[in-house]
């Protein structure tokens, strides 16, 4: 008997867990499915901004893979490269330092979308997105906390930024988020007395003159009339242009101060694609309509990843493809694994046909959107449709029993406001600040050290004499600041102040004791800097 | 009116958190009550370790503390001192850089134990404490990741150490945790098919002759037997000396290969009560009777970090003290609120008596272990009490709803295996190896660069010829190695071995790359060596 058909699938989204039970199914032994993924669960999109307020549990969206494709070779790993050439995927190490190299005979790519905030002053940085579990996850906890220090806080212009919430993006993703986000926050602010209701601000960015373009003009006029009755600032026209720590930066100039900034919008295919080299338009890997990749035998793409076209064309005579939703991804999934087994017994392949059954989008409070078979629904009903409709998709008998009971838990009681401590995030963080911006003040505890990499800062410090600050000293790329305070253990001595745009390297406390500690000449290096600059805050101290 | 009494109370575990409560409730307005605690949430640590197998939900065990005490002023802060001349607590500052200020009439120090692993090798880099919900989280998910990686692994030695699971400590807490972790292997490894029941191996390393000192010898007795029945090893008098990222080190020289090493043993009060000026014995705050802090009259101290007086001798005639455990932890702050608003109305203080009601300890597989008012109990009816006793004890009814649903649907399905992906934890950490181990291989991929604190690695090359390995380098504290593989992006040019005990800093690739692109001399530094032990190399290879 020969070796089965090694069948490698390339991400653990709709499209390729999808194509892996199916292939599964329907092969009955005579293919080895093996499916590389970052996590070892399958997360249901459609319930993601629920995580949020915590309407279903914190893991009631996931189904782990194994359960969910029994017989599955799941590799809980990153694709490091592809090998076209040598049919072999090079997926990142594990316990120890070696790749695992895994042989096929057919490739499915199905690695879907990431958010990829390049090219966006700031957005990398300060920007939170919205497309994993774990970014979910993230909001939650980031919301909650600042909420916790929104009631610490005395001083009213922090506290009016910590109270601000901005959503970029007015599809559906962003408009489910901020929906989320307001009932979430009006909700949960009955346990932080010093919070009133009408001090939160929920702002909802969307470029276009109307949000939801994925719905008829009645139904999106309908959301935005709900959600700013509601009290949802919905700003249209509006582009995010940049971010900082404390702002966001519209196209026209104007800023809004907020804590928390959640972009939705920019989604593009997996950089991995991009190595690739198979026919790319947009980004997007070029099948044909067996979803094959143009021009080879074995290759196959489906999902967001994928453009995958449609019979027909559309009203202005152009091409027609599929688009990036769930229900594309799973008929594709189906259609793959039939093609990939015809295939290989060489039988005949079918072309991909989906009309699309339409659209769904909840707006809370029991309310919704939905656009079904020619079928317009809002309100209720769409908000009912919405429940049973995704309920019914959610992937396992377990997860739908743990979500019917956080929905009913959730009936009754406040939501939960619980900050779980993800682990620490990494000490070695990128920042970005706009010319005028303070990065420190004068005083400050000291808990970070800044490499410049681009811009310029200006270090003042404060001249009792003369009741104003002197500008000390001007550092630009390459140099470094507040060395000082974590050397000696001191509050700032000066504050530093952006003159034009700039980028840091910012290293946390414990990081950087850790690193000088041990990296002789890095000691020496910054030792030498802050004594010399002692020496000159000395000497102006004794010449005054 | 005179502003009302202002009562800071810092750590809100079953101690702080019930002071809290008690003093809002019988105070009626009259005090104000601080409460600093580094979670926003109280968590209910005796069925921390379900969280490892999920039979209860991950945040099924936490109670927001607003919820729990209305009206209490949470700060999520840490605590960086205590002033008591100024009668000022300094917390960790939250958005901004600032310390947060609380001045206080009453402070009530309720810091709890923490996990200290000083003076301990290798144990604070590689064993995993067990006392807190992040610590339970933490445990949850590196089980499932070792499943994952045993799953795809080919290598025998590998495998048979990810399978193998040590805890160290035999009291309550190890022994729930092991037999947690056993219960949740042999579950959840049904979904691996590569992995065969018996090809794990679970450890409980106890320094004395029988594990569970809490309770009696016939229960101990009866609690060893069931756990070795069903597979569990119990290493009596055995002691965990060492740890390295692949093995535990015993004090008796053996070494146990595992990538899961749980230690419960080291408990020491709150670093912070050490750096209070106030009367300690053996590390707990020395109290009166009353939970007054010696010769205090306006501080007070409970629960784990206060060495509380029972009333009458032990047997041997010595003092007696309260055992560190929630049940007085709770009386304790009872009677703290009480004697606090005595004391404020100058009303009689009521001295601390309590006797204790028995101990609980939960085995698995619905079997237990109680003694409670001088009542045995073992198997079923022992964990039945476990569980009513817990349930009701469970602060709040959204936590009883939960817990219950929970345990509901665990009783339906197999335990739930998604790995959260909790944050990517820091790029630079502490790593300890033993003599002889191997850092890394040649070819290996290059993922860290490594800074020597403190021992000696010998660096070495295959050398074909000789179909042997040569040692090219020795290297001590102060060096550094691995820059090569990162900095032209190859696979590892030679073998790094231990010769002696070697504590390393070690930088994870993407940190290491922003550090050596903004600091130049940095840079500098790794690209000389770099280039010279190049350089070295190419001239070794010509020369053969």
């Amino acid at each position: 008997m020969s070796d089965p058909t090694r069948i490698v699938i390339l991400g653990g989204g709709f499209a390729g867990a999808y194509a892996a039970r199916e292939l599964l199914r329907r092969s009955r032994g005579r293919v080895e499915v093996h499916l590389v993924n970052r996590e070892n669960y399958l997360v249901f999109q459609p319930m993601l901004p629920e995580v949020i307020s915590g309407s279903v549990g914190i893991a009631d969206t996931t189904t782990p893979i194994r359960r969910f494709i029994p017989g599955v070779r799941l590799h809980v790993r990153d694709v490091e490269s592809v090998d076209l050439v040598n049919r072999r995927v090079i997926c990142s190490p594990g316990f120890r330092p070696r790749p695992l190299i895994l042989p096929f005979d057919h490739l499915v790519i199905a690695l879907g979308n990431v958010t990829d905030f390049r090219g966006q002053t700031g957005l990398a940085e300060h920007a939170m997105p919205f497309k994993t579990h774990g970014d979910a996850l993230a909001l939650r906890n980031h919301v909650i906390r600042v909420l916790e220090e929104a009631e610490s806080e005395r001083d009213g212009e922090l506290r009016t930024r910590l109270l601000t919430f901005v959503v970029a993006g007015g599809g559906f993703s962003g408009v489910e988020v901020i929906a989320e986000l307001h009932d979430f926050v009006r909700r949960a602010a009955r346990s932080y007395p010093s919070i009133r209701r009408d001090a939160c601000r929920f702002v909802l960015l969307h470029s276009r003159e109307r949000i939801l373009p994925e719905v008829d003009e009645s139904l999106a006029l309908y959301a935005q009339n709900l959600l700013r009755r509601r009290g949802v600032e919905i700003m249209l026209g509006a582009r995010l242009a940049a971010a900082t720590a404390d702002h966001a930066l519209l196209a026209d100039g104007s800023r809004l101060a907020t804590a928390t900034l959640v972009a939705t919008v920019p989604s593009h295919p997996n950089p991995l694609c991009e190595s690739l080299d198979v026919p790319k338009d947009r980004g997007r890997i070029v099948v044909d309509s067996f979803l094959r990749v143009q021009g080879a035998a074995n290759l196959w793409a489906l999902g967001d990843c994928a453009l995958v076209p449609l019979p027909g064309a559309d009203e202005s005579g152009e091409s027609r493809y599929a688009p990036p939703t769930a229900q594309h991804a799973i008929r594709e999934a189906r259609l793959a694994a039939a093609n990939i087994l015809a295939s290989i017994e060489s039988g005949t392949l079918t072309p991909f046909e989906f009309k699309g059954l339409g659209s769904l989008c909840a707006l809370g409070h029991r309310k919704g959107v939905a656009q079904v078979m020619g079928l317009k629904l809002a309100g209720l009903p769409a908000w009912f449709l919405w429940r049973t409709v995704y309920w019914s998709k959610l992937p396992g008998v377990q997860a739908k029993v743990r979500v019917g009971l956080s929905w009913l838990v959730d009936l009754f009681f406040p939501p939960d406001i619980v900050q779980l401590r993800l682990g620490r995030s990494s000490g070695i963080n990128h920042e970005h600040f706009e010319p005028g911006q303070t990065v420190f003040e004068q005083g400050d505890l000291g808990d970070r050290v800044y490499v410049i990499i681009r811009g310029t800062a200006a270090v003042e410090r404060f001249n009792e004499a003369a009741g104003c600050a002197d500008v000390i000293a001007q550092l630009g790329a390459g140099q470094y600041f507040g060395e000082m305070a974590l050397l000696h253990r001191a509050p700032r001595s000066a504050t530093v102040r952006c003159l034009d745009a700039m980028d840091v390297l910012s290293i946390e406390r414990g990081d950087f004791s850790s690193l000088i500690a041990h990296l002789g000449q890095l000691r020496d290096q910054f030792q030498d800097t802050a004594r010399r600059r002692l020496d000159t805050l000395r000497q102006e101290q004794d010449g005054r």
